[in-house]
């Protein structure tokens, strides 16, 4: 079972051992023109290029091996139906096991797709939170699957760090390293990197003003709702979990906030000048260097995914 | 002055060492999808991620950095409206010398905008080769600037070998090779390479089928003219040179053409898939692939660049 501790920075180096067969290592790009613009030097870490297109990759594989061999066999589970999802399919393919992924009715079709490519079985349910968290319960008290949350796991969180502990591989810590908050995995694991091999570098969230309960919890210290959130990054409308708001709070040094229109503008800015395809979750930390609300000395930025519709671009 | 003599592999390794300030290390990737699809394993090199986002940033700096300082001073020039005139000013920038960029009239806007950027000095002349010739020509007797020719030039073409290289520094040689072709630089640059570094790889280049001058001039063995090149991939409608000719005619194994279809189909799994935003001239080594024109054991794609127009893309 999933112990109920926080994951430390051992967590994340053992990961990193774990999931390096499953994973892919992501290039650490060098962004010219923004750099010239603003007056410093950014990289950007490249999870769109990730296996799956997002880091997601890495939490899942991390959290599918993880599970001993006999509580392995009864399957994976879980409700999420982002790239969550298609990236536990995939880890379950790998390890063959079966993954349930719940599914609210009128999900993206492209969102079942990805999940189902991988093998994974799709249960639809009515598209409302509780609905999904029963539907969640009913199959693993019906098969035994373990159920890997999206974020509010400790191995997921773990594996999410090792995005940290790849650019250190290769490079000294930066000013400051901004990170996409939705959930808070990403955040949290980055946090256990960082903190641990340069502690000198700032730790940014970045959530879009639209969906902005981090801001708000980080602030407080006390867990704020989610209310009906409106962004373009459909990666970021969750909210985070007693743990991942308990990690930020201790290792992260501020959460900012940016505009839709920063987002997209980000957005073409990584597709027109770097080449990237990047969702509008992955296109945050542009986006807070674009408004300003961001600035230092060095900055990487990570980008998180590319799971983008082609065909309804917002521009 | 540029010497006369075909390069060889002696002069890549030198412009390997000359141009690693000035360009990027491109990433390597492993396309699963389509390795999956085909049954063989493809990787491909991300040439859209290099500086002014193609490959022909290397050989516009081995040719700049080349030039001995007294005659560097009075600049370069050239007539090409592409990726290789905004790659000249950027490494004509770099070393502190003018760049003199030919353009015809109705040139789009972009393209312009690119080499501005880089300090270049645009021309305009009427849309025809020959008041291209002549305008680079005149520009050339004022200035005593050097013609750099886009892919008809040893420090070109030698550039252009380096892309082979860095493969070759990280993997052994795959089965095939596939090179995109348009004058043939990139495919001579690649003969060099591979045919020292990897004796048994197939060297294959690519071309559209509505502009294929270079396959039925390696056919017949006698430089055939591109008559009137009706093809989405705008950066291939130019032809062999004697040089780039007989360069193919004594490394390469085969020319192949591919359909717009295809090329379009490409260009969408390259950004869909593998998150790469390509240039419709950059997909055609895809595009070989999916219409099943090469076929191996394992396969490495050129993937030349990225520079497309995002508010008219072909879907």
């Amino acid at each position: 079972m999933v112990p109920m501790q926080d994951p430390t920075f051992d967590d994340v180096a053992a990961a990193a051992i774990r999931i390096a067969p499953y994973v892919r290592t992501t290039p650490l790009l060098v962004m010219d023109g923004l750099s010239q613009r603003l007056g410093f030097p950014i990289e950007c870490k490249c999870e769109n290029l990730q296996v799956v297109g997002a880091f997601k990759a890495r939490g899942a594989a991390n959290a599918v091996y993880a599970l001993p061999e006999p509580v392995a066999t009864r399957g994976v589970a879980t409700h999420s139906s982002g790239n969550h999802a298609a990236a536990l399919a995939r880890a379950a393919k790998l390890r063959g096991i079966p993954a349930y992924i719940v599914m609210p009715k009128g999900a993206p079709r492209i969102k079942r797709a990805a999940v189902e490519a991988f093998g994974g079985q799709v249960l639809e349910c009515e598209p409302t939170l509780a609905a999904r968290e029963a539907a969640a319960e009913t199959i693993v008290a019906r098969t035994g699957a373990t159920l890997v949350h999206p974020y509010d796991d400790p191995y997921v969180i773990a594996g999410q760090g090792t995005v940290a502990l790849e650019i250190a591989s290769v490079r000294e810590g930066p000013d400051v390293i901004l990170v996409p908050v939705g959930g808070g995995g990403l955040l949290a694991g980055t946090a256990l990197t960082v903190r641990r091999l340069w502690p000198h570098t700032r730790i940014v969230g970045v959530e879009p003003s639209g969906a902005d309960d981090a801001f708000r919890s980080f602030s407080s210290g006390e867990l704020q709702a989610q209310t009906n959130p409106q962004t373009i990054a459909d990666g970021l409308r969750g909210a985070l979990s007693a743990r991942t708001l308990r990690m930020a709070r201790a290792h992260v040094d501020a959460i900012v906030t940016v505009s839709e229109e920063a987002i997209i503008a980000a957005m073409r800015l990584l597709f027109e000048q770097s080449k990237l395809v990047i969702e509008p979750s992955g296109a945050v930390t542009v986006a807070a260097l674009l408004e300003g609300k961001v600035v230092g000395r060095s900055a990487i930025v990570i980008l998180s995914g590319g799971n983008v519709d082609l065909d309804t671009l917002p521009w």
